[in-house]
């Protein structure tokens, strides 16, 4: 028997609803967390420090990103990924799959990885479940995440199952390949299967006969609609394992945190928060205000009175339209900060509301302002 | 006999130099002192709060940027400068001329003003010295410039004289609106002439003869080389009052600002400190590091071991690299803030030099390092 340097303890329950502390390496988050998306080694804007101090305590690198650039021999030269964010936090790193499949040209899938042209300067990559491993263990992250193939949210019947079968092969070598790397990381798995409850529930089966650290929900948000995206949620995280933490890949707008930490989900990320707040789409608990508008120019006011973010302390709704026309990226810096902090305080909400029930918070506002 | 909101007090002396207390309506900054350039409202990647808090006590914002965009009223509206950049220090405005001159097309002058298009949208706008002095009093800084006519650096003689007449003209008219609109405001004039020492001497003769609250130097740094810009200095701050302010516009560079301060010279402003970080050019004691360089790629070490800065304590070399390549926002944040520490102490440097003598301070690397 050896330690468990990955554990997660549930603390509390409502409903479907649950609140735990997840630690890999004696790094811990409470959960429900959303993690704070640093594509190409920063989350944009902000330091990895500040992160911290603002309460987060996980975070996400994308492997494909630093994998091409500065490549992961030289960030783990650098002393690895949590000194080049100088996050001290949990960082989990996806595995290339997803960006692979979105962002690079002439991508060939075979059963054994994927060959694709990298997005920077068109060199010919090959990713297996072998490299993706290695990659992420190279670049020294918490929590690893198995390669998936992820089709497209229109994809055939054919192409779906062709997909779920690879996933569910790969995601078996990924976890062989892994223990093989290391002994205190955590390494999560990834249920594809589209909307099709079928091929979804037949490799979660298949995944949990495996017993990875934890469990993602991917291809959820990939181009439907919200009331697809809801039911889903509510067919699918009942299906993943009770004890381990379940993680919806790239959601993260108000509405679907709340839908879906009430469904007993724990983990998410999503760039969305801080790219609309660089395009000056600031979450409020009035709805999301448009900064760039001509009707805050001259408002004296803060984006939100009791929000204790720079911005809000510190500048007026008028200096920060000003500062998006001008384009200088305290803006941005400004407005990334604002919108991470919004997504805390409904977490830390979230997680009130698990732990003492529903008179602690007023969820009202979400009902009315982000429908 | 009104009191006296602007006050000026020498404390120590060394040859030429000298180290003072700047106060203006409450504010006090210790000279020498280095003015970063918040052009647009705020200083690039680094928040009013953090500069002060860094400990610079003075900054300078472009009146040319603010009126065409935001304009002085919605600065105003939104509470003056100061709230704007969030700055508790002083803040100097420049009086808008050098930049009509320099960014605006088409620019007409005649002896009531300049007549310009806006760089933005093409507008048509007239700059007199009345409506200078009206744009600083809206946006509420505490040291105004008066306008004055800047001819190119290879202006004929003729032209030369032409723009110290009118610019002498222009002064008087700034000094009289000035002192009706504000009693507690500071104007400080700004000597032309060029080259010619006949016509800077005739022209600072001319504008001590009012009782300005400090005197610039302008027309120092543009596009002359080096040899002819110390020279310059030597030869025109001896004329200037010796109980008031010296500023030198737009000059910033380790090398001149050490020449300038032996020369007697109090104040400085210059953006290549600031646009330098953001191309990578970082200030250290062993000389500008170029860190988009493939050299830095796997150093780990900071960029300066003894430098407190964000970027120094905390990120290595390769990190900055990385970030700079990327076209990560973190990376020039973290350099404008490196650059503008480094000047913070060289200029702290400096005044403990003037207060303790040649013993406290070793600036033979300035000698190698910055020739």
């Amino acid at each position: 028997m050896s330690a468990t340097p990955v554990s997660f303890c549930i603390e509390a329950r409502r409903g479907n609803a649950r609140s735990a502390s997840l630690t890999v390496r004696g790094r811990t988050t409470k959960t429900p967390a959303f993690m704070p998306v640093g594509t190409q080694g920063t989350v944009k804007g902000i330091p990895g420090h500040q992160l911290h101090e603002m309460g987060y305590r996980a975070a996400l690198a994308n492997t494909y990103h630093l994998h091409l650039r500065p490549g992961e021999e030289t960030v783990a030269r650098l002393g690895g990924v949590h000194r080049m964010m100088d996050f001290p936090g949990i960082i989990l790193t996806d595995s290339g799959g997803f960006q692979v499949f979105s962002l690079s040209e002439r991508n060939v899938v075979d059963d054994e990885g994927i060959t694709f042209q990298s997005h920077l300067d068109g060199n010919r990559i090959r990713l297996t479940p072998h490299r993706a491993m290695e990659i992420q263990h190279a670049l020294d992250s918490d929590i690893a995440m198995v390669l998936d193939e992820c089709p497209p949210a229109d994809a055939s019947a054919k192409v779906l199952e062709e997909a779920v079968r690879r996933s569910i092969d790969w995601a078996g070598r990924c976890w062989e390949h892994h223990r093989s790397l290391s002994h205190d990381r955590a390494v999560f798995a990834i249920s594809q299967g589209g909307k099709d409850p079928v091929l979804r529930r037949q490799m979660i089966d298949e995944l949990t006969t495996v017993s990875f650290d934890g469990f993602a929900l991917g291809g959820i948000s990939v181009g439907e609609d919200r009331q697809v995206i809801r039911d889903e949620i509510l067919a699918f995280t009942q299906w993943l394992p009770e004890d381990r933490p379940r993680y919806l890949m790239g959601v993260g707008s108000p509405r679907e945190l709340f839908l879906a930490v009430r469904q007993g989900v724990d983990l998410f990320d999503c760039v969305m928060p801080t790219r609309n707040a660089r395009n000056g789409h600031l979450y409020t608990r009035e709805g999301i205000l448009k900064m760039r508008n001509a009707i805050h120019a001259e408002d004296p006011r803060p984006v939100e009175a009791d929000c204790p973010c720079t911005l809000c302390v510190r500048y007026s709704r008028g200096t920060l339209r000003h500062l998006l026309h001008a384009r200088e990226m305290l803006g941005p810096m400004l407005a990334t900060e604002h919108n991470l902090t919004f997504l805390l305080r409904l977490i830390q909400d979230l997680r009130r509301w698990v732990e003492r029930g529903d008179a602690a918070v007023d969820f009202d506002w979400l009902d009315r302002h982000y429908p």
